[in-house]
């Protein structure tokens, strides 16, 4: 299994290797190396290998010009899992309530429908991605930067536990590499890689999520961004990506539409006279309670009730003190 | 003058007419016309007309394929005005602070740059694309859907006064002839047919700054429209132009950009260093002054004051309690 024995080289010497090495380093190297020791220290770990060359390596990752050597696989799903239909969901780390709201709600959809949501299990967009999926009863992959055994960022150590229970945390990495910052533009490739399309949610200019939508666009994928205000330098990087021809998604149903997927609304439950003309303005743009109520004529204690009456049937979220309308 | 006589006919028959038409009524009409009275009356009012075969009129307008009659005249500016390069703004009447600013900026940037901006002197983003242009030292042009004279909205008087005193409030209705409803699509094809471009800033589902943007499609005009969340109903129809292939507008300067001219970026004056720091956090996102605080970790009396020396630099906006970046 030369592929594994790439993957430890790469590892070891800190490069970007696709193919063989025609060095005397790496012969040395591989001549040394134990790829049965190797094998049974990743099955101690509860690891596994996909090299390249075995048939379930999933395709789309093998098209792209640069596909890892393999992928280390840490959960409980099948590695075939990563040849279903998946969407990439990307984004800021500090990201808005907005860009929260909206990336679970499309990690939860999407999952819902049946695709399979790959992130980088980045704080942010990507966390909340994750998350959603796993509300929508999904399946997620988390691909990483540095080994599977690392947990990084540390604060996601339970999330990535959690999508391990049934999607999977993947790496081109052997676990024992730690996180370094060059090694994240390449995790967003297999990012990228893995999916017919990806998502930009919210995103800065010059932002790792940018470079994720690149790789998708020099792949021949399609890269759906979400619109923002053109004041919020958050959705700089989105809105620039749909003046360079990204399209733009306005509801989980366009991203479905491109698969071939029908989008299954999530059943509103209905609400009172009041929350429904509450519901009504929110509609009309964020808003905090003191303009909701100008906007109504509610009483405070009116718009209270009708405001908590709302989030409970799931219509609006609050962040921040700022209501919005459920995506 | 005939088409004086087609533009007094269709007012007079509640009628939507190009060409002469075949009647016998028109022929009887047109018989007993009085064109020197009524332009006796025009001069006396302080009008004047412009017919279509006149070659002073604007050249965009006469290639359409329903251009008017002719178009009455209100204001100091030359009738020429109207064959320079000009842009209409529109958008929703109930439209929300967001884009209030936008709508505002725009008009005040474009027409700075030399740009005639059009609009329909409806509340909401019609009147602030106009406003921004007063202050912005340019020239712009209302059109009515009713005769120059009515000063409809009524709350909008002083504002036509003002636009008249340097551009045109125009009309293809004669003086006397009241708003209904079916004037309004009619005359979003005349805001159209004069600009290049269209700009819509913010707009709901199925509203009338879309009538305009289709009018502005079908003749082979660009169209620009501004991203907005994908929760407000207000930016829908804005985000849903995006999806049919309108250009994204992130600011003043990719307009300018399609019209061959330079964007003058508007000196921002020198603020303090709690200023600049409040204003990256306001860069970040539209956000109230609680947010600002945990943004910044400003006190109280730092962050007010922070906050009013942007406002004072016109480097931030606040409207109900949300303050953002100027665009």
């Amino acid at each position: 299994m030369s592929e594994l024995a790439l993957a430890a080289f790469a590892a070891a010497t800190d490069a970007h290797l696709v193919g063989v090495p025609r060095s005397t380093r790496f012969a040395s190297f591989a001549q040394t190396f134990d790829a049965g020791a190797e094998l049974a220290r990743l099955q101690t770990l509860g690891f596994r290998f996909v090299a390249r060359s075995d048939a379930r390596f999933p395709p789309l990752l093998r098209a792209i010009h640069d596909p890892p050597p393999g992928l280390f696989l840490r959960g409980e799903a099948e590695v075939e899992l990563l040849a279903r239909p998946a969407v990439a969901i990307v984004g800021a780390r500090a990201c808005s309530a907005y860009g929260r709201q909206i990336a679970r709600a499309l990690g939860r959809d999407l999952a819902a429908a049946g695709l399979v949501v790959v992130s980088g299990l980045a704080r942010g967009i990507d966390a909340e991605a994750h998350r959603g999926a796993l509300e929508g009863g999904g399946t997620t992959v988390a691909v990483l930067g540095c080994g599977i055994d690392r947990d990084y960022p540390a604060a996601h150590r339970d999330l990535a536990r959690e999508i391990a229970r049934t999607g999977l945390v993947v790496s081109e990495y052997p676990p024992g590499v730690e996180p370094a910052p060059w090694r994240f533009p390449a995790r967003n490739r297999i990012v990228a890689g893995l999916c017919a399309a990806a998502v930009v949610v919210e995103a800065r200019e010059r932002s790792g999520a940018l470079i994720t939508a690149d790789f998708a666009l020099e792949e021949g994928r399609e890269v759906f961004a979400v619109p923002g205000e053109i004041t919020s330098a958050l959705s700089a990087g989105a809105n620039a990506l749909l003046r360079l021809g990204a399209t733009p998604l306005t509801g989980a149903g366009d991203v479905l539409e491109s698969y071939g997927l029908e989008h299954v609304a999530a059943a509103v439950r209905k609400v009172g006279a009041a929350a429904t003309s509450v519901l009504a303005r929110v509609r009309e743009g964020a808003a905090g309670a003191d303009e909701l109520g100008r906007r109504t004529g509610l009483g405070a204690g009116e718009l209270a009730a009708a405001l908590t009456e709302l989030e409970l049937a799931g219509a609006v979220h609050v962040e921040d003190g700022i209501y919005r309308a459920s995506g």
